[in-house]
């Protein structure tokens, strides 16, 4: 594994966005992470550009994007791994700079999800599975995924419905304290537990909204971010992995084995022992589609044991000055979900968080300087885990 | 630049594929390629699958590759730059490997263009450009973007559109000696010029045809190539430029000014001078989407100097025992152009050429040992160009 850094971060305000395009959404991220890293379009080698699609009749968005940003004619892909696409942007770039084939990369995130008829969005949405069987066949629309989950988590441990509000109530809160944030409105367990039911046990507030935005990360080589900057974030380690198209062929619905898998690697990477990592990491961003997913992430990423994070969430031992601060932007669920740019809005995070730029009332205690993002594409078709932190890996 | 190699090829047979699915072509691409390789899907570490799509009903192509091709739960990403599609996912699986995030890392390109209406998949090819501006307001189709490009070089410097019709005669004769071609019938000039006009000057048969296919090369670090193969085919140098969405902002319709920039990278890295290009390599295999896209690489390349390559196709110069033989398996024009697969195809060729693996009628004469291979997205903007070796790279 190379050496690489974040030096530079950008990020657009979530939410209904009809007053850019596409194009300017994106720029509006690149052009702050540009400044963030005290460089100019010039200086970037490589850009892997992060959007799902779909929604837009623009079929090339990486070139409309880099035109737009003034990018000129430095080579650019676009990649695609669901709600994960962000992730694997990041990846692609790190890989880019760690290969040595980029001095400098640019992984941009962004998705215009409301210009689509809001019907269309769901269906949309809910082809992010197997499309052909489980779509189309048995008619299961994406939140309907996750209630599988949910019903069988409840099942098997005696988790209630009032333990996933929890952590609705969790990040509306720190979605509240996020300039940034799509919804920043505090609700309560009573507003979650009285809103409709999507697909049972799921209501309304368990559910990540449809939202636009664009966020943007500048990644540099050892040499060059000395050169940039005295807080290089340095990328530690990511794991990846990823899991069967058709749900059917899960072993059960009680955890995202990919999640599991990119853990491991992640954390091995990154020297940390998984049965210390609640320790070590300073934050967490997970990826809480739906408030269940956010549950499973505690215990597939190590947090505690089988069966044990929903009592982390009644308990609200996912604050700030709990067991592990989770999502203390307001996660998918207030923070908002526009599904290519996730991935990357986690990374701005977390490098605003170890760098201790974030309002107090959301900054978490920086001990260590080790911060953890999980993001998952589908319902853990894709998974990728990356560990960012302070301090320079040690070579290999 | 980190060192890996090509150890494992595989490809399906080109042409309308309505007795697969998606999942099927990739399949039995990625079966071939593992058994070139001499390894099973255990021992494979990340996947990069190429997939433009827009044709299916299927949004996550990558993950329901890697279910049907039982590779379990391995990291994977989709990447897209148009019909540069292929390369990205080569680069990108190059790049895994050469960062030491891979050790063996599977890179697939697969389309499946003709379950799509053929008026839905020419608006879907007339998009690949800028949707907004050109495509929509001012009605331009894919086969008329490189018609200005033709217009312009026949103006400027007196070629013929006989000269053109030379490109799609010696692309068919060696689709005629390639049993994985889509077309594989010879034709004449007369055919050519009496086809009927699509976009003047071109006429059908200058055109690529809509195509289904599948390819996928296994790359591996080095370590793991000696162990694998005798015969490892070094990945030398692969260079990526892009150009303006908007062909309004290019500079002339004389070449492509992104095939250029992505030379000069890919022969800097490979240690080869531009000037003594056509002589080092042994064949080159270019993205002759329309015949006027040959001419134009020809000179983008290197390979001879500007408005000097119409004489080369009149002149018969890029046929085996040439100045260059250029797509010897047909081209896009003969072989076909399903385009996720194209760049992934162009590698397989490159590598089966260097191993001299082809029926001897379309067999290069292997000297020097080097092969480049060109693939474009949209009209110019991606290009990748990339140099295979059978001489290992030096450390640098």
């Amino acid at each position: 594994m190379g050496t690489a850094a974040v030096v530079g971060v950008g990020h657009t305000q979530f939410g209904q966005r009809s007053d850019m395009t596409l194009a300017e959404l994106a720029w509006h991220a690149i052009k702050e992470a540009l400044q963030d890293a005290g460089i100019t379009q010039r200086d970037v080698d490589y850009v892997v550009t992060s959007n799902v699609g779909g929604w837009s009749s623009e079929p090339l968005p990486a070139i409309l994007v880099n035109e737009y940003s003034g990018l000129g004619d430095v080579g650019v892909m676009r990649v695609e791994a669901a709600c994960a696409s962000g992730s694997a942007a990041i990846r692609a770039a790190y890989n880019a700079v760690a290969s040595r084939e980029a001095e400098i990369a640019l992984a941009v995130g962004v998705e215009k999800m409301t210009e689509s008829p809001t019907l269309q969005a769901v269906e949309l949405l809910g082809r992010a599975g197997n499309f052909f069987w489980e779509f189309e066949q048995f008619g299961l629309t994406f939140p309907a995924y996750y209630a599988l989950y949910a019903t069988a988590y409840i099942n098997q441990y005696g988790a209630k419905e009032e333990d996933l509000a929890a952590v609705a109530v969790k990040n509306h809160f720190y979605g509240s304290l996020n300039s940034l944030a799509h919804f920043q409105k505090k609700i309560s367990i009573e507003d979650v537990m009285s809103s409709r039911y999507i697909a049972w046990p799921l209501k309304l507030y368990d559910c990540s909204p449809i939202t636009d935005g664009a966020a943007a990360v500048v990644i540099a080589s050892e040499d060059m971010a000395r050169k940039l900057t005295d807080t290089p974030v340095w990328i530690r380690g990511i794991g990846v992995a990823s899991d069967t198209s058709n749900l059917s062929r899960r072993q059960n619905f009680l955890g995202l084995a990919s999640t599991v898998k990119a853990a491991d690697e992640a954390y091995r990477k990154a020297g940390i022992d998984k049965t210390e990592a609640v320790r070590r990491l300073d934050l967490a961003e997970v990826h809480d589609c739906f408030t269940i997913a956010e549950i499973l992430a505690y215990e597939d990423l190590g947090f505690v044991g089988r069966g044990e994070g929903y009592a982390l969430a009644r308990e609200g031992e996912t604050y700030k000055g709990g067991l592990i601060p989770v999502n203390l932007d307001g996660g998918l669920k207030a923070k908002g979900h526009p599904i290519g740019a996730t991935g990357v809005s986690m990374a701005v995070e977390a490098v605003k968080q170890l760098r201790q730029q974030n309002a107090k009332a959301r900054q978490a205690d920086i001990k260590n300087g080790y911060a953890l993002t999980h993001n998952v594409g589908g319902t853990g078709h894709y998974a990728y885990v990356t560990i960012y932190s302070l301090n320079r890996p040690t070579q290999s």
